[in-house]
């Protein structure tokens, strides 16, 4: 956890941080850009935790593990869909929602419009479904921000084919599954234009970050 | 797994089998009268499986680790609930609805009655979000039959530590929060005279056994 450094600004640590998510499929950069964002809230003296979803906590990154393991018994739709959301109230009662409240800013590799893409598009899962646990799970709680990296699914699939190591169960997954992904989380953005912030992945990295840039500024005023 | 015997019966082999469950607090008795009851069975020819929860494959297993770990960091009490009911959904798919369907009996120590007693009776969590759970993991799926082992929680609790081992993350809650389990445990029984059939467990070991056989008698014809 970084903490707020008082150089020349005058944000109260007093104040409630913001959530910032970061959400998009395979191979469109999110491991890139992360970093980025990262470096771009301390360059604005903003106090930030970066964390990642299934996990950020012990017990959520050991219900992780569960979850991506491609090696073990076929994981039931519904066991999978609750194992992500018992890892994301973990996540959110141990991790998010102190830091939110101490005045820190989060900044998370992934949330629940992931599970709405993945689950609810990919698996074909009832959509209400996923709207309960949300309700459950977080109460009014919901990002100030996120951020869709998107690109066509065939080329972010050769992206990510040339990282190293193996892949896990979900990277396994057909192609048809990452398309109907795709269109789950350009759906979402439909439904929420005021928080999801649509970037084009498939531009330079400058492009990207600059539009990055863009949709995060209004945040800090 | 043990299949059924055709000596001298005329239980056809594709008839569903019946789903039994054995609940109750601390010190009860289930260990004891789990054999008896799977001996029961056997004498009189029914193919059983026997199983428990949390747990019952090898992926829920993993996710009774997590819950009983007491060593563990702080589970939330959603995270503790969600982590149930995704065991069970997996423990349901791959093992309990795959067996009954082939005609063998299931016989598991504990089951979803043990979710309203220790997170909706103990932890004081909300009833209707554990029915909400039960519906979307269980559908129309409900025991046949479950046999509640009551006694007063002390008695229990004094049995209990006669008992080895390190206890675990439930075991060491104080005794007012078994007291709400015992409770919960008989409003249930209430609300479902048909189903769960109330034996005291502080009589003698015959007798518990003679009572154990009378409520599963009428499932034989």
């Amino acid at each position: 956890m970084t903490f707020f450094t008082q150089t020349g600004s005058f944000r109260r640590r007093e104040d409630r941080g913001k959530f910032i998510t970061l959400e998009g499929g395979e191979g469109v950069g999110k491991t890139t850009n992360m970093p980025f964002i990262q470096e771009y809230l301390h360059y604005h003296n903003i106090p930030v935790m970066v964390t990642r979803e299934p996990g950020g906590t012990k017990l959520a990154e050991k219900i992780r593990d569960l979850l991506l393991d491609a090696e073990s018994e076929s994981i039931s739709e519904q066991a999978e869909l609750l194992l992500m959301f018992a890892a994301r109230a973990q996540h959110i009662g141990n991790v998010i929602e102190p830091a939110l409240s101490q005045g820190n800013w989060v900044l998370c590799d992934r949330f629940t419009d992931a599970t709405y893409a993945y689950q609810g598009g990919g698996r074909n899962m009832d959509m209400g479904t996923i709207e309960w646990l949300e309700d459950l799970v977080q109460g009014p709680l919901r990002p100030d921000l996120t951020i869709l990296l998107d690109m066509p699914v065939e080329a972010g699939m050769a992206r990510a084919k040339k990282r190293e190591g193996k892949v896990d169960r979900f990277e396994s997954e057909k192609i048809s599954f990452f398309e109907r992904v795709r269109q789950a989380y350009l759906r979402q953005a439909e439904r929420y234009p005021e928080r999801i912030k649509l970037i084009k992945a498939n531009q330079s990295l400058t492009e990207v970050q600059n539009a990055i840039a863009n949709v995060i500024q209004p945040l800090l005023t």
